[in-house]
């Protein structure tokens, strides 16, 4: 593990991502080694085939086979919650020398003692207390320097990986299969879209101007003579809910034929995909594997599957469970 | 010329552009036939052979080879005013019966008198207000099907062209070179998105998620029971002058190499560019062909080449002289 997450890490350094670091889709003959034979691989083989036969009625030509892809809980894991927030958790850790008032003032009180439901007591205001102090105020070019460092060496409380070892070798596997046929693979996720972009190229195939996210505003400024793009500590896009539909038309400009999710605040981009005319493809990840990854759905307080999960039922979406579907969860 | 038109409209409207409306580069052995042998086209062939031969120092990976061109002056023609305002003035018109009182209220009179004095009398409010009035209101969808439907018969009041007939030959071929060397082309331009995208991909060979322009808000909405992106009249960004690096970051996420503006308004992306680190282009059209095209320069209260211009001589940037450097102009 430790050898490959360091090439990982050097290659993103070196900016020679996509030469020399593939994701690990299998070679073999077939696409989704880790998808077992069962109706969600069937459904998604036979959009595939659908919409990329030249004979089928609901031919796609390749420039408008677009799939988007939330990520948190549907490229990788987001328990006990999304990896961006510990990554604000270890940046408000390292700048504490220089902000000795932290100590008592929340959230960052709570957040230094590591102290989770501290920080949930202080709400949404606490969060993007957070959000500021960790995300704004450097250059553009600074904070994926600091994303870059972390992403390489910060490990997960349970599990003890790093981070990028938690993604789904079976979505990375989709991910492929999908360019494989001609797709363009985008990232629409509620995470900061300056945090995925370091490292989307490498561990997902996806490079950063394919990764959409939420984003805060930036100002053009001269410092030592050089334009630098500074992060503001305002928000610019909400990447989530009925943000996504709207990022999509906003950057994208067409409308997917296929978006994949895990969570209600993936509702509204499925309903935008699957309003469309011709042949359109929508799935949800259902995590409902507690030995091997997290279980979770209706009574979730942060990431919670209810309102899309049956949707997804009314409309024959199709819903993937992670316990019957995958035999394997995590890529490394 | 009316027969390329007509099918470069049924193929937007077929969507099925990228397949059978290929931009009209040149098979010839010269990738770049309408560019005379002199300064500029040597500076482009040296840049492109210098980041895309393996052996060269200055070598950068596919990937990375990221290219940014403005649309208005640099692409296709913008005067005696960017062609979105001809667009602008005839939704005014079209929708004038609604608006019984736009015949005595400004900027709306000035528009149905087609007294182009009077509405620049009016000022930035009163071109936010025609915007408003033209821009807003209806779906992403009617929206584009509007500007399908003008941009397919609207003709330029001084040549009596289509609009996009007034594209230069000599970029269309620059465009092509460089996706040919393994370059993403994109559209970094102060014009609508929206109003670009419905024939971008046809015209320059760029699919809409590699077009970046100016945007309003938009709203999601259900619609006789359909999901529906609504317009608002409110700006989401003013991607022009400093908005230019910004929009580039937030959309694209990494520093393009080459980039290609025409006016002041581009001084901030070919600063942006140029300031990395390897090699990098940065290229102005010069409008010096009164007789060909339009002449226009420091001059010029629209579309003003000044302070680019002496941060062009400075830093030695490619400046194109219509005039010298380009054996034909229009494309058609």
């Amino acid at each position: 593990m430790r050898s490959s997450s360091t090439s990982v890490v050097l290659v993103v350094l070196l900016g020679s991502c996509a030469a020399a670091c593939t994701p690990a889709a299998s070679a073999a003959r077939d696409p989704l080694p880790s998808w077992k034979e069962g109706a969600s691989k069937k459904a998604i083989v036979a959009f595939v085939d659908r919409v990329t036969r030249q004979s089928s009625p609901d031919f796609v030509p390749v420039p408008a086979r677009i799939a988007t892809f939330d990520n948190d809980g549907s490229l990788w894991a987001e328990k006990p919650v999304p990896f961006e927030v510990f990554f604000a958790f270890d940046r408000v850790k390292a700048q504490a020398p220089q902000h000795p008032d932290w100590k008592t003032q929340e959230p960052f009180a709570s957040v230094l003692r590591g102290d989770l439901a501290g920080v949930a007591a202080t709400g949404e205001k606490g969060l993007m207390e957070i959000m500021a102090a960790t995300h704004a105020g450097m250059t553009t070019d600074e904070f994926a320097g600091i994303v870059e460092e972390w992403i390489a060496s910060a490990r997960h409380p349970a599990t003890g990986r790093l981070f990028t070892e938690m993604v789904y070798q079976p979505m990375i596997e989709l991910l492929a299969y999908l360019r494989g046929n001609g797709f363009k693979t985008f990232i629409v996720s509620g995470g900061g879209v300056e945090f995925m972009r370091p490292w989307s190229e490498c561990v997902y195939g996806v490079p950063p101007e394919q990764v959409i996210g939420s984003a805060g505003k930036l100002k053009l400024e001269t410092r030592d003579g050089r334009l630098v793009l500074v992060k503001l500590p305002a928000i610019d896009l909400n990447d989530d809910k009925e943000g996504k539909p709207i990022a999509i038309q906003g950057r994208i400009g067409r409308r997917p034929i296929a978006a994949f999710g895990n969570s209600d605040g993936d509702l509204q981009m499925l309903q935008w995909i699957a309003g469309g005319g011709g042949a359109r493809f929508a799935l949800l990840v259902h995590h409902d594997d507690g030995k091997r990854e997290f279980a979770y759905d209706r009574a979730d307080k942060m990431q919670k599957l209810d309102v899309a999960w049956d949707e997804a039922i009314a409309r024959r979406w199709t819903v993937v469970s992670m316990r019957n579907d995958w035999s394997s969860i995590f890529a490394h």
